[in-house]
């Protein structure tokens, strides 16, 4: 069923008081099509409409609503109906609902959880946000050494229904260390009296608990695991981080780095939800911060007064030739930023990439005066036109190295390189190219 | 083994023409750790080190490799010596060699391959770069209806070593139309004399081939599936796309939007790797075009010469007036272009956000002007203040209302919303805050 019809028919059988039928129509439909239908309605008709599903499915299609949309639902119906959907919920899913509750509101959801879930929760939540540990979930198919297949395989289809997979099976110790890890492809393909540690990858790919979330995705885009192991400081297991979760880390650290070229704040919520307040903390900050920036351009133009009010040609050209220097070094910031966030680039890497940039940087500027000259002939005069491009060149330099350099930068004393946003280069670029426009037009036209 | 620990190891071992004894030492590197120590080393040295390896090893580790050096292989290497790797190959992995070969190289590499494997590559490479169908394997599991859960795990368990992943299975009609999906999860759970379409998913969702990539992408990170089934025209399975792949696309994507923020064009290869001439043309084009965005400023300021002859004071604020329009737009476009990419806002949204810009960027312009009317008053005294403040006012508005509209009004007309990146809103902002600026000075000074 497309979206626009499952509403449709989801607002009408709210109309016609007739929700409980609905059961059968919504079998082939996917939670997460459901979810996205559900966040149409208001928390007391998205709860009727939930409650429909057998009680399993409603687990599933809650995980799936957006993060804003369970909060306002744990806040507004009581404990005693959300409990069991709470308790069903896969553990990692449970503990984002539950760090963006406040205190109280957490207490008084806590009690609706047995004692192992509770303490579960709790451990899971006590971890940095961003963290492998924040994203990871606890439910996760674990086989002692000594099992043989036929064996592990009788333990996998056991446990299969709680666990997040079971085509990852990771093998501890006593001690709860992690020792290895099997596929259940392997298992299916394995003699059965085989054991398990005789087939078994001893030397399995894994990830501490404090491992930032963006590196935890690019272990697992790297490896092309289905699941990442996490361990603690005594390297017992303690969690697994699905392909899933990767993905959506993937798409939420693009979104960041994203915000970030246009000094936009970290915005946790969808842009389509999020209040007017929000939105305004979120661009205000920069937007002030670079407008003291933009004070030294000025000052620079003032300063140059003199030659201005000789030459009020010049004026023509300053939006082109100090856009022109905050576009190349946009450009070349950009590629950093981008290039660093993969891993393509490295911070060692600076050298040689900053005599590469030297040579195309050089390219652009000679393109770039060779597009102005015959403006700066036309609008000012043969005099103006050598001072256009020569300066066009440079500032073409300036910015591309001002805008490679700055991302390696931060990234050096620990700083986030997406800051070195395109509007931050252009800020600084701005200044460069008027100082050198101003100089360069005092000095050859000899004032 | 660390990366650079690897990489001398290796080093060593071809100084002392030991490279054929490193087989045990490599045994618990992973094959891609291995791809990447190995793109240190000119193509013959690599040859030589991918070729200490088992066979099956060989072909895993090549499709590891970075696209530009398996390439460089691929001309540079035998077809007698490299056919073996290539046949081993998975099918999207080939197919994707292939496409980035001459006619002429592929002419020479397709011979090494068995009839059946040649078809396969040739169907595979003739599907458009970006679709499902490019990024699509064939070596999926597909099993008939009517077996039995034993017969069907028997199945997968003769095939799994040909197929990328044995977790999901396609159930396909006698026409070779989907129309179930079961997983491996499931078959292992169920009773083993079920039969496969009483326990398969009768509603899979899938792709035709013709879907875009990013698409695809969505849809397998929407409902977290291990891999989507594509489907032709006719509604026949003809491959599948895994989690790995989507993630890599949404990467890519990623990158790609990235870039064009900054006006830079598709960029194939790594940052790293690229060569001058090809940074400078994907960079070149949207600079010059720029440029001449910016004539129309320099005209407005041409424009208002007189006013500015009189009061060259209002020079200093230029740079910070056009700077906070551009700024405000790079903002609420990036947003929106974000948020189109990401699903999150669709064109019909237009309308409503269309309204909370106009507050927020209503009260972040009111902010602006408080921020630089102190400003104003000590550069300029109170005349100044006021049309300095006036200005800022509006032209954040403006700028704000530039920037959400413009990723709309492409995306409407069917072009890529990434187009309205920071330097295009920009250089649109400046002519209006240029205008703006000295059309208010004009006013209020009464000149």
């Amino acid at each position: 069923m497309e979206l626009p019809v499952l509403i449709d028919t989801l607002r009408a059988a709210l109309e016609h008081d007739t929700a409980h039928l609905l059961r059968d129509q919504l079998e082939d439909v996917h939670p997460a099509d459901y979810a996205a239908a559900l966040t149409e309605f208001s928390a007391t008709e998205l709860w009727t409409l939930l409650t429909v599903l057998p009680r399993a499915e409603q687990a599933e299609v809650f995980g799936y609503l957006p993060a804003e949309v369970q909060v306002k639902l744990a806040i507004s119906i009581s404990r005693r109906k959300l409990s069991p959907i709470i308790r069903q919920m896969s553990s990692d899913e449970r503990a984002d609902l539950f760090n963006r509750l406040t205190e109280e509101q957490r207490d008084t959801l806590l009690p609706a959880l047995a004692q192992a879930e509770r303490e579960d929760l709790l451990r899971l939540s006590a971890h940095e946000e961003g963290s492998a540990g924040a994203i990871m979930t606890s439910d996760y198919a674990v086989l002692p050494p000594d099992l043989t297949v036929r064996e592990a395989i009788e333990v996998l289809r056991l446990e299969a229904p709680d666990k997040e997979t079971i085509y990852s099976s990771y093998v501890v110790d006593k001690a709860r260390q992690l020792i290895g890890v099997v596929s259940l492809r392997d298992l299916i393909l394995a003699p059965v009296s085989m054991r398990v540690d005789d087939l078994m990858n001893h030397d399995p790919i894994y990830a501490s608990v404090d491992m930032p979330q963006e590196e935890v995705a690019s272990l697992i885009a790297k490896y092309d695991l289905l699941a990442l192991p996490i361990v603690n400081e005594q390297h017992q297991m303690v969690g697994i981080v699905t392909y899933d979760d990767a993905m959506d880390v993937v798409a939420e650290e693009a979104t960041e780095d994203f915000h970030k070229t246009a000094t936009i704040g970290k915005l946790e919520s969808s842009v389509k939800h999020a209040g007017i307040g929000l939105l305004y903390r979120k661009r205000v900050f920069w937007l002030v911060v670079l407008v003291f920036g933009n004070i030294f351009s000025g000052a620079g133009i003032a300063y140059f007064e003199e030659t201005i009010a000789s030459y009020l040609a010049l004026l023509f050209f300053l939006p082109l030739l100090i856009a022109s220097s905050g576009n190349a070094g946009a450009q070349s910031g950009t590629l950093m930023v981008r290039a660093l966030a993969t891993g393509d680039v490295k911070l060692r890497d600076w050298g040689s990439l900053l005599g590469k940039e030297c040579l195309v940087a050089g390219l652009l500027g000679l393109t770039m005066s060779a597009a102005v000259v015959g403006l700066g002939l036309w609008r000012g005069g043969p005099d103006i036109a050598v001072v256009v491009a020569l300066t066009m060149m440079l500032v073409v330099l300036v910015g591309s190295l001002i805008g490679l350099s700055l991302p390696f930068l931060l990234s050096r004393f620990n700083m986030d390189p997406a800051t070195a946003s395109g509007p931050l280069i252009t800020s600084i670029a701005d200044v460069a190219g008027v100082l050198l426009y101003f100089s360069i037009a005092t000095w050859y036209l000899g004032l």
